[in-house]
C-alpha cells in the first residue's frame, strides 16, 4: 500500500499546498485506489501524478467542509472522460454528502458513464470489501466529522511444504491439515504439530486517516495499533488553544494521540498556510518531542506504508 | 480595461490549460473586476495573478455545465478569509445558479462574510452599473448558456478651454452652454458653434464575452461593433462538424462570427486539450484567414483592451 497526498493544506489552497485529499493505492490488487476526501483541484493534483481517476472506486469522506468536497463533483465528471473501464464508484461521507453531489451533478446536467453509490454512514463498520474492513468513528470538529480506520485480514500462515518433502511426506490430507492449523498423528504414533511446519499469521495492516479535529478519544481508537495514523496538525502547540475552538489540532496534539493509541508510525498533514515549506521544519520537531517516528506530508508526498519504520 | 485569462480549456483541466474562467479588470475604477465563468480551480489559478479575490464584484455565468461553474463555491468561501472590505458579489447565471450555489454553501456550512445576490438571468439587459450595460443573449449550445455583451457609457467630449480663453472669454455660463452642445449667441450678434469648442464624444468601449456555442446569429449580434469579442475556439474546421453536435465551435467558425459582427478584435479561448502549446498556431492561423485581428489565449494571458489593434 502507499499514500499519496494529494493536498496537505488547511482551509484555503495556497501555492504551497492544495485541499485536502489523500489517495491510498493499493499495489497488490491492480493499483485499485481508495480516496479519502476530494478538496477543490484533486482532479487537477491528480494530473501530476501516475494515479488513474478510473482507478479510484471508493470515495471517503470525513466531513463537508468545502475544502474536503468542494471536489467531488470536477472528480466524478472528468472520471466518466478517462479510457478504460469505467467501473462504479462507492462513496461513503457524513448525511449530507448525497444532495450535494446529486445537486452539482443534476444540476451542471454531468451524466456519468459509470454507477455511483452514495452511502451516508453512521460510526462502526462502513464497509467490507475483499478482507478489507473499514470502520468509522465521529472525531471532535464543528461539523460531524469522522476518522476512518482500514483492517486488513490477518494472511495465514504459509506451510513449510520444504520440510515435509525432506521427511519424505508427498503434498495430499496431511499438508491441508497442518496448513488448517490442525495436528497430526501418524500410523507410527508419532504427533507432526501444525506448528512446526506453518510460519505465523501475518497481522492485517492497520491504516487510520482521520478528518478535522481537535484532540480526542475517538482519535486514539481508530489509531490502536494501527501501521499508521494520518492526522492533522494545523499549528504549532502555542497556537492550540485558538486552533481547538476551531476543531483542530497541534503537531504536539496530534503525536499524543499516536503515542496513546500505540501506533507505529504518525503523518502529519492539513498544515496551516501559515507555515511556508522551510517552516514545517518546527511542526516535525514538535510532534517528535512526544512521538519520535513522526513524518510530514507535503502535496505529491509518498509513503509507501510497508517501509515505514516501525 | 483588460481581459485576464485564468483557464482557456474546455471541458476538463489538463496540465496546460484550467477549465472555463475570464477576468475583466477595470482599470480606472480601483482594479474592480468582473469575473465570466468560474471553474474548477479557478481560485488556485488568481493565486498566480496579481487579482484579489476581494476586488471580485461581480460574477457572470455563461452555463451550468461542470467546467464553468464548480469553482464557484470555493471561490466564494475564500473570499471570506481576504483582507480588506468584505464588499458584496452579485452572480448573474442561467436558472440553477442559486440552487447550486446554495446548496454547495449551506451542505459545506460556508459562511460568507459578506452578502451575495443571485439572479438568475434571461435575455436583455441584465445589470447596468455605473455607466455599464450588460446585454445577454442565449447562444447555441446543448443546454441553456448564455452571451454577454457589455457597453460602456460613450464619455462627453471635452470643453476647448484653452481656445476660448485665447479668444478673451471667461470661464462662466456660456462654458457650461458650449459643453452641453448647446451654440451660443453673443451680444454682437456672432455665434458659437458648440462643435467648434467640444471634441467629439468618445463611444464607450463594448466588450462581448460568449459562453459555449456552435456559430448562431446572436453571438453575432453580441459582437456587433465590438472592441473585442471573447469566442470559444474548441477545435479546427476539420472536426466542425462533430463539434457542432455538442454545441461547440471552430476556430474558423469564431472568425466568421467576429467578421459578420464587423468586430475590432477576436480573442479565442476554450481550446480542447487535444491541441497542445505548439499546435495552437493552427487554430489561430484557420481564424485569422477569415479575420485577421485574432488571437489566442492562453492561461494567465492578459489582454489590455486599449492596446488591441483596431
Amino acid at each position: 500500500m502507499e499514500l499519496h497526498f494529494l493536498g496537505t493544506g488547511a482551509g484555503m489552497p495556497s501555492k504551497e499546498r492544495n485541499v485536502s485529499s489523500v489517495a491510498l493505492k493499493f499495489l497488490q490488487r491492480g493499483g485499485e485506489v481508495w480516496l479519502f476526501d476530494c478538496g477543490e483541484a484533486t482532479q487537477h493534483q491528480i494530473l501530476r501524478t501516475s494515479l488513474k481517476p478510473r482507478k479510484i472506486n471508493k470515495i471517503f469522506i470525513t466531513h463537508l467542509h468545502g475544502d474536503h468536497i468542494f471536489g467531488l463533483p470536477g472528480l466524478l465528471g472528468s472520471r466518466s472522460f478517462q479510457n478504460g473501464e469505467a467501473s462504479p464508484v462507492a462513496i461513503y461521507g457524513p448525511k449530507g454528502i448525497k444532495a450535494f453531489i446529486e445537486t452539482a451533478l443534476n444540476i451542471s446536467e454531468t451524466y456519468l458513464t459509470y454507477p455511483i453509490q452514495v452511502i451516508e454512514i453512521g460510526e462502526g463498520l462502513i464497509c467490507e470489501d475483499d478482507g478489507r474492513h473499514v470502520y468509522a468513528k465521529k472525531l471532535d470538529h464543528v461539523i460531524p466529522c469522522f476518522g476512518f480506520r482500514l483492517e486488513e485480514q490477518a494472511q495465514p500462515g504459509k506451510l513449510k511444504a520444504g520440510m515435509l518433502k525432506k521427511m519424505g511426506l508427498a503434498p495430499g490430507p496431511l499438508y491441508q491439515q497442518l496448513k488448517e492449523g490442525r495436528d497430526v498423528r501418524r500410523e507410527d504414533g508419532t504427533v507432526l504439530k501444525s506448528s512446526d511446519f506453518v510460519s505465523p499469521p501475518v497481522p492485517g495492516r492497520i491504516v487510520a486517516i482521520l478528518g478535522d479535529t481537535k484532540y480526542c478519544d475517538n482519535a486514539v481508537e481508530l489509531g490502536r495499533n494501527a501501521s499508521v495514523i494520518v492526522h492533522e496538525a494545523t499549528v504549532l502547540h502555542e497556537l492550540a488553544e485558538k486552533a481547538a475552538e476551531f476543531g483542530h489540532s497541534s503537531a504536539r496534539s496530534a503525536a499524543v494521540t499516536a503515542r496513546l493509541a500505540n501506533a507505529a508510525a504518525l503523518i502529519l498533514n492539513h498544515i496551516s498556510s501559515r507555515y511556508h515549506k522551510e517552516e514545517k521544519m518546527l511542526l516535525l520537531k514538535e510532534a517528535e518531542e512526544v512521538f519520535s517516528n513522526t513524518m510530514i506530508a507535503d502535496d505529491f508526498s509518498i509513503f509507501p506504508i510497508e517501509k515505514i519504520k516501525k
